[in-house]
């Protein structure tokens, strides 16, 4: 109970809870969790080329002939790579920065894997990047960092993520800067 | 009660705090309460040009000459107008539609003002409409009937509001069909 009440999100009762549930399963089934538990960090690297989680090295989607190299996907860890794979709409390869800049967490840009990325954007000839943060401070003072940076490679077209509504979204109860975002980013149809 | 019961959002027990609270009230206070309900419909009008509510005739915001009247957003209700105007980024003048096609709930275009809409499109000779609707199903449907319709003006622009992440939003929770808008539309920085 104590090792699972260590993990993000559960709490005690979850714990006893789940703890129950597993006294109730075969020894053969508790082997198998206990296995992949040992060997999570063996089995799963992290990609040479984008960084994100991965069983091989380079990672499936680097080695994809199929993705285009020239386009970069910027996010701040693999879980956004993750939710952005499973829309199937984007066709590049991505870059996980490993964080955001956020000053006041203590986080820097010397902390990130930027030299990584304009090492990478060098290589790769890219032609566009995009910022693929979320919508929050760390993730603008980041857009603006890097929008800053990557002026220097003057063929590169960096872009960011549409900001507006979201899907579902009651213009009656939007927040005015989402709003102000959705009519400034409006689009020809 | 029964009065304040059959207001939306107020159930019984509401109601009753409400006519408590009244109770302890002056009298004076009551019918000024009263006067301003009683003559609700009297002060309140629809204005001529753009069907928002208005103590005016037409409405502030048709007369202001600051407005710029080739411009025309269109929205579903009042409401909508309200939190749009309060972003005070929109500079045009409104057209509210008085709803949105919603066949499953028996909403036709031949409900809406559609008629007026063309009839004020020609008279200002609108340079753009602006379709800022809910991010929904008859949202949708009323952008794809009013951008077939108002093709018929070569040189209209016809914009929609922008689709993608809302203010504070975390890549990780964003459903993909937002993800998959915000991606399709990105913005060059």
């Amino acid at each position: 109970m104590d090792q699972f009440a260590k993990l993000p999100g559960i709490g005690q009762k979850t714990a006893e809870r789940l703890v129950f549930y597993l006294l109730k399963r075969s020894p053969e089934e508790l082997m198998e969790f206990a296995s992949a538990l040992a060997h999570l960090k063996d089995k799963i690297s992290v990609c040479r080329e984008c960084y994100n989680y991965s069983e091989s090295n380079p990672c499936p989607i680097c080695v994809d002939q199929k993705r285009d190299k020239r386009l970069l996907c910027i996010v701040s860890k693999p879980q956004d790579l993750l939710v952005l794979e499973k829309t199937s709409e984007y066709q590049g390869v991505y870059h996980v920065l490993g964080g955001l800049i956020d000053p006041l967490n203590g986080v820097t840009p010397q902390q990130l894997r930027i030299r990584e990325l304009i090492e990478r954007i060098k290589r790769y000839r890219a032609q566009e990047v995009i910022l693929a943060f979320n919508s929050d401070m760390p993730g603008e003072t980041t857009v603006l960092y890097l929008t800053k940076l990557l002026k220097q490679f003057p063929n590169l077209k960096i872009t960011r993520l549409a900001q507006g509504l979201p899907l579902g979204s009651d213009l009656e109860y939007t927040d005015e800067v989402t709003l102000t975002n959705a009519l400034r980013g409006r689009r020809e149809l």
